[in-house]
């Protein structure tokens, strides 16, 4: 079949080359934001007086069966008409004859394509923004489950001091909030309007971009018409901050399958989060957050492949800007999958609250308070610590926990102790004590959690806000 | 020499393991950072009755004389006490005695280093930021040296439509623009005080971390202990900023370097920016563009390498972690490097005006005009692109160039060409004609130079603020 | 549907983890080596007594048809069913009943898909290693086309000597041969038979892993279980490979665009490698290069990605590793592509030897020689070098070439210059002189011609050792 | 001070850019490198007769003496001499005059960094190979040291089936033997002797490349000029091999971190590798095993970053390049640091032999050998393993081990059962039944370690030709 820039060539492209040159296998995602950028474009050109009424209407109208028909599954897509735009174009013309033609005035598939992406994104990092929230919302439903459950805290994967549960799930809460607010610098990125910068250096028609941008909902139209048809910031900015959401749930990831081994048992996995094993039936594996943990892999990928792709490319378009959609979309995929079985995976799983208590009992997540209840009796703080991993040490030869101490054995290592250590080293009072702005005390707790909830009533507007500059 | 950390360990660790432990090669550069950080630190445990106020005295008497020693290169930093804390620590325990014990009170190194690269990435941040501006107030001085300058525009790197000079580089302005606005994302996820964390729980110590962060300047205090001494995200921020802005400059660095070569001609750089061969001597090379474009390849490295190290990472603080200080202090020279060099070399290097135009005589690039001008005659777009398209290739069989064609010639291909058309064709009319908003039209150029301005404005405010929350 | 493995599971996994924890819509690519395998290891089953003939003989004439099936696409593939083993394995039990259970008797899903992998694999090495072997042919073709051809030879983009074009051609096949002894490598690693492993730790069945292995035409057998099933270096070789080949790619993809640049014009890609524009009539853009140059960025994402998931990986099997798989394939569709395509361009495209010779004249790329005349004179290289840079400046100076130069000219840089002068520095002289074994002298080419030859032969001979140990 | 080709420069390059541009703060590592090959290149001149017996001896003697100045530290490197070349043949000039200017005859700086980096990579390629084989050695020793200790083997890090602690071990032991193999085709691709390729085309002197190339040991030379010089697969194949064995270390530090927990208390870590906390005394962090893992992400990194850098670089030299230095030389660092850490962390380690045993009492990872034992009484597999899921879930419910189980129970899920089921569950049992070969059964393992012996012997011969190809 006939190209439509094929105006110079002699000879069909080969098969190979078609395919391999074609994206309309992956940008007919974009169908929604084509037509209704065409449509926009087409009532521009139209109140400009560069295309007529009668043709306006027309295309308007041939666009509107086009979406119908994409919707119903009636519609071809074909590999020989390369992408998305010329897909619709060329129906569009059958449909409605030369109206259709003159669609194309005032602008270049360099400039249309670029609408289109920054259009879909938008409403993309709506719908992720939507899911951090609902993943936030459901850290601080689980934080209210478990209110006073008492676990071990790590550093070094060791045991280091107890904490409560929720002040370690609120970690999670404080990340996801930091990625919230990177998706809103990439949707501020994505909100600008590129239609109307033609091939590269505008347009000679008397065009009016700021129009388009008010019925497509955009902020801002781009100010440099070179910039706007080779800019890929936006999407790599959304890549960086799908790249260190992903790192963040790679955590959660990690912890959560830790927990579910034997050895920790802390946790217990919603059937629907596990899986069993071809060969060992007492096996219930939790698969759904390795799958997650991996699938971080996919999305550093995707960030470094287009960081490549435009590495020192001189300007404006070049093909290989065509290499943006594919890691893009499978990771928007990607994060939104991860970040909606989050939800479940947490609003889902038991905790072992007994478990977790029991091994506190004989470790000694305690020793930091036996050197700061020294501190506080005078003593300096690295003597302190000296003292207290003396004891250890005396515990562990002697398998005792510190609890086991008699007052006899305590004052063996210093006469500063008496009486009110055994009270200043239980677990809970551990816990209590840690009452500083941001601690795992339960009071601060409880102060984070309203903290947490005035940021959700934050994004929240910040949703709505996002609600009324996209159109889905 | 003894571990502060000893007090369990009966055994040294070996040489290999000591270099390979320690941090202090690189972490010596947040000194200043360590000292400011420990004497807000003293400052608030005194006011807060933690020690006494002759303590405090003491040890901000003994901080002050070790700036002082680094300052003046009369302080030895040791291998052996592992990391910039240790070692001054150390030093002021030798030169007040107890009260230096007393300083390490409720706070661990974890949060110790966290607040250091903290404010240590706010100062970085605020100098590349003083640099973006200094590039862009460059781009601009340029834009106003060469006012008229017409240069073929590209697309696939062929010659596709005549632009300004100065439009050309106004794309630049607009990256650096979102540069800026991405590192002004990474102070705000810099500007966090992890102070009063401890190792992951916070503290049993009656402190006060908010006054600690007023007199460090920081906007907000991590809300969540474990967080705070877990988090990275504000360095992968600054490093996916960073990515960004290095592979736009590893694009003007490419065209640079294509401008240079014999083929492209348009400009020559200053010798102090171009370097000879050892064996080649008409040579002059474009190195300094060259190697900021290699230089794009370590700052992507960096970048995955952080994101590598914390992928999986269990809560909260864990060793790997350490690596995230080379990396940035490598990101921070690179890209610190690669924006003071390039003003350099946009206010050093000549323009090759009168080649420029030369070229555009003689090639194809006013061949969309040609299409432009069938449409405003009637002919829809995609005809009068197919109808351009074989004026071209008659062209290019005669070897002519599209203003050589006669009035018949044109009129050979279609009856809607009358003698305005070669006037229409001017290159000089093609770019001016671009005068849709952000086009090459030289009135639309003007405009975007105006709205730079006041970018560059609001930028400086950025910079202002960002002094109002740093020290140096 | 009810899962295989749902034995101890009372509730369905829903929807969206049935998704995203599916396999089914990649690795049914794996379908032939499955079902291959299943026949091995039916057989070996039966040989080894630990099924009966008959059972065997179900499974094999059950597993045939089901091959047809899908080779005729009458075959159901279910995601409910996750991956392409319980799909195949659910249908042969429908088929054959009891029987076809007993096909999974002392294996698991983790060494079946390793096995299945890595046939795969092996089958596609020797598919690339076909391709890159047809590039290097065709690169000796054109050289064999063009063999007198001079072009001007490039350092940071400036011309530095003449060399002949086919000389330049060379390079790159050279680089190919390193590809291919680099795929050699990955194909090592890939003809390890891993079935036998069971889940991690071998089978208490009598089986006998080295009749099955011969069967599918494996060299060796993974020596211990939990390597078998926990290994991806093969993929990860495969990949690292990969991506330095495509990284040559990019390089004569970039040289390519460059050269059909109007610039400088030394090549015109046949029209099925380039493609019009939409806007703009005139140009023809070399996509093809483009596109693979682009594509670049995916392949070394698909590295990364990889290295990434299996980062911190405990033993054996984790679900992570089933993300190995679609970046694996999509890197062998994209090299195998970017290979076809590289002959195809090469083989098509007109080279401009006019053009290549004329830009020589006039540049300085014959001062290395002049230098190199006065060192014969006896003047210390360094010394001639500074001279050389003299005339340069000075024809810079007057706009002469070196070869206008007059004797006297050349006298008043140095009285070592005498008649010989001009005939040392004639662009043929220049380029054949450097006659060093691997110089661009004519004599030399030839020569790297027959050991290309002789490289050429002896990738045959390996291939023909591929075809040896696969099946397809 | 004069820059050694300031020829036709006016203008001295300013500060900021001497230090960007100068490489001679990493390049200094080459000096070696550098005088054995300047002494080959002279020696090799004075054979072909370009320059005279007596500058050769001048020369050598030359650099003979600043080889014993590097060595005993008393010559001092220039940042404005850029690099380890410049530095040497500027001091080498100094000392002997014009016949120093002799010696850069018949060569680039591109060909003679190339050579360098080439000589310095198989050194250092010999050391890794031997810190893998000692690392292997190590891994047997611990082998021999546990020959009967059994510990639970894990999938999903869920206990499957019990393993000897010997056999897990031993997947390492085939994770380095590939790295080694790996290193090999790095060692191959270095082992090219560049010297002669001149800036580009090769040289018009009659030297020649074989005779320089015997005389330093390489066993090839690049049979192209412009592919010599430009070529840096040798260093990414290197970094791709290094990348792969820092992912398998990654994955055993992983497994050690885990091993150390309270959780695991599988093993515990000499102190030598092991460090304190400074606020948590009962620490003992696995800092080493950490720190290795975090080193992972640097390594991925600098892969990466080369191959950012020689993506889309025309040829043949450019400036880009200088960057593959600093990249591979720190991960030389971090490769051979780890690995030799690695040695002592195995040998320095205990294996907590009772508790690995005690664990697998009350799990479940005997039950697919109960799955087996049905099978082999005749039922299908997938039945099998249907009943043994059964078992499980009712022993969960019951707070059970299987071997807990009363014949009368079993019999209950299946009439197969019989009383020699309780000898088939025995864990000693379940481990030495998996007797195929590269499995974990005990004489399997004997098997494997007598391999491993074979693969020490064939990789200390390749060490031996490493020896015979290098010279330090």
């Amino acid at each position: 079949m006939t190209k439509l820039w094929g105006g110079r060539f002699s000879k069909n492209t080969d098969a190979l080359v078609e395919e391999f040159n074609s994206s309309i296998s992956f940008d007919w995602r974009l169908y929604k934001q084509d037509i209704l950028g065409s449509i926009a474009h087409a009532t521009m050109l139209s109140k400009c007086n560069i295309i007529t009424e009668e043709d306006r209407d027309l295309i308007i109208k041939g666009l509107k069966e086009i979406l119908a028909e994409i919707e119903n599954n009636s519609f071809e897509f074909k590999v020989s008409l390369e992408d998305i735009h010329l897909n619709i174009e060329k129906v569009l013309t059958d449909k409605i004859g030369q109206a259709g033609g003159r669609l194309h005035t005032a602008r270049s598939r360099n400039d249309q394509v670029a609408l289109d992406t920054h259009m879909y994104l938008k409403e993309e990092i709506k719908e992720v923004s939507n899911l951090i929230l609902s993943m936030q919302e459901a850290i601080i439903e689980v934080c209210n489950k478990y209110p006073k459950t008492i676990m071990p805290g790590y550093t070094h994967l060791q045991r280091a001091q107890p904490i409560l549960f929720s002040h370690h799930l609120l970690a999670y809460f404080f990340m996801l909030e930091r990625d919230f607010r990177r998706f809103k610098g990439a949707f501020e990125s994505a909100d600008i309007m590129p239609l109307g910068a033609g091939a590269l250096a505008g347009t000679t028609y008397p065009i009016d971009r700021h129009m388009v941008a008010d019925e497509l909902k955009f902020s801002r139209v781009y100010e440099n018409s070179l910039d706007a048809v080779s800019d890929r910031d936006y999407i790599l900015e959304f890549m960086s901050a799908a790249s260190i959401l992903m790192m963040h749930l790679s955590r959660i990831s990690e912890e959560i399958i830790l927990w579910c081994s034997s050895e920790f048992s802390f946790v217990e996995l919603d059937d629907a989060h596990a899986t069993g094993s071809s060969i060992m039936p007492q096996k219930k594996n939790p698969d759904i957050p390795e799958l997650v943990r991996g699938k971080t892999g996919r999305v550093f990928g995707h960030l470094i492949a287009l960081l490549t792709v435009t590495k020192g490319l001189p300007l404006a378009y070049n093909k290989d800007l065509q290499e943006d959609k594919e890691g893009l979309f499978d990771t928007i995929d990607t994060i939104k999958f991860s970040l909606a079985v989050y939800k479940e995976i947490l609003l889902g799983m038991k905790v072992n609250e007994v478990r977790m208590r029991a091994v506190l009992r004989d470790d000694f997540s305690n020793a930091t308070d036996m050197a700061d209840y020294l501190v506080k009796k005078g003593m300096p703080f690295r003597q302190a610590h000296e003292v207290a991993g003396k004891c250890v040490a005396y515990c562990i030869a002697e398998k005792k926990a510190l609890l086991d101490l008699s007052l006899e054995e305590f004052k063996s290592f210093s006469e500063l102790f008496s009486e009110d250590v055994l009270e200043a080293m239980q677990i809970e009072t551990c816990v209590d004590k840690r009452n500083s702005f941001g601690g795992t005390g339960s009071s601060q707790v409880q102060k984070t959690l309203q903290i947490a909830a005035g940021i959700i009533s934050k994004e929240k507007e910040t949703v709505s806000v996002y609600k009324a500059k996209t159109h889905f």
